[in-house]
């Protein structure tokens, strides 16, 4: 399906899934925190039937998540210009059968998706404390994509808690200068942490990404650190990149 | 100083170090989580002046630092056979005048030592929470060694915080899949987390221990997940590990 774009937009395509993304530079473009977190939420199986992208900015996630699963998929995302935008590319994938965006604060959830009903919840949120001292973007879209503005850590993962059923899990994309915050508001909000990754650039180099995986009413032991993703080979991502986001690791 | 020793002990090396340390496999032996967690801990510089092992087993630890670090060391073992065995160690290596070995309970550390007195406190803790269904050695001294059967995670951690000046630094070995137990104690006793270091047995491989350096009433952020640290390259240690154990890496 044609869909009109705005003069800033442009359409991205993640060959890897064979999606096409709008994207722009003067709102919001996916990066690579959100190949990863598609690739590393387990969102496969029957059993899986109602899947939630939290904070869903231009819908990344989410249309990359649709091609290795077959639930239904909600996107929430405040910002009504990057919602739109990911309406569009919904329709542009010929996704609006498996796919709705919701344009509205993820406190409101439980207005769209009943309590305890959601097989899996991705988030890729804001990152950063808003301090008042903090210098944040001048750019109002990419502020609240960045800084915990219209909501934080602790709201999200407790609307994620609320939605989830029992034992059903989280996958969430963080930066590991927060994973006490991270792991504490989990605790706190009966969402176990049972996978941690974490990415590199390069090896010997600090991890600058966390990929989690939380199960609801998990019992509070066996978190598994696995190895790392490195993201960069020289100047040149790695094949383990590679084939994220080109399918080939060439 | 020449020393007795029992029937079941012997006298290793830390070649790294030039330490001679008594071992006994019947009653305790330092691992190489003694020796990541001493090369670990940052305890050189003037300012540096007392230092306190909390768990300390045979001493492996205390033994360790005292050759990187001019202060003061107190180790606090509650097994009266382990306490024995360390002071005989720190006898054998003629350390009495640097280390001084406290048999009792670490909740009575302040017994010995003054609150908010202590510049860095190490810890190799027994890693595994005492259930009541806990397969546990048969062995008394290894079983309350290696579980929580004296003491528990959140005491131990209350105890360091309480000893350890402000700004002062807890360095610590733990299991990764007790991150968040451990994370969640830090933080709700001051003890921000400020490194974490995971060890693999080698690449690809899940972590299978984990160092923390937490600061004493740091602010809540700016944790850095630094490089691993890999212990074998196939059946032989990393020259890293090499390095840490007898000087050289070769």
């Amino acid at each position: 399906m044609q869909v009109k774009l705005r003069p800033d937009e442009r359409i991205d395509q993640l060959y890897s899934k064979d999606i096409s993304i709008i994207q722009s530079d003067a709102v919001f473009s996916f990066s690579l925190d959100a190949v990863l977190l598609a690739d590393f939420a387990k969102t496969t199986g029957k059993r899986i039937k109602r899947v939630v992208d939290l904070c869903s900015g231009n819908g990344a996630i989410g249309l990359f998540l649709s091609e290795k699963t077959t639930a239904h998929i909600t996107m929430i995302e405040i910002q009504a210009r990057l919602a739109d935008m990911a309406q569009r590319s919904v329709q542009l994938n010929d996704l609006e059968s498996q796919i709705d965006v919701v344009n509205d604060d993820l406190k409101n959830a439980a207005k769209y998706i009943e309590k305890d009903s959601v097989d899996a919840v991705v988030c890729n949120p804001p990152y950063f404390v808003n301090y008042e001292t903090s210098e944040k973007n001048p750019n109002k879209y990419l502020a609240i994509a960045r800084h915990e503005i219209t909501t934080n850590l602790n709201q999200i993962v407790a609307v994620a808690a609320g939605l989830l059923k029992m034992n059903a899990k989280l996958f969430m994309v963080y930066r590991p200068d927060r994973l006490t915050d991270l792991l504490v508001s989990l605790r706190a909000n009966r969402l176990e942490p049972k996978i941690l990754q974490f990415i590199r650039p390069r090896v010997g180099a600090d991890a600058n990404m966390v990929l989690v995986e939380a199960i609801k009413d998990g019992k509070p032991d066996g978190l598994k650190v696995v190895a790392d993703v490195l993201t960069y080979d020289g100047d040149d991502y790695t094949p383990q990149v590679k084939k994220m986001l080109y399918g080939t690791s060439k």
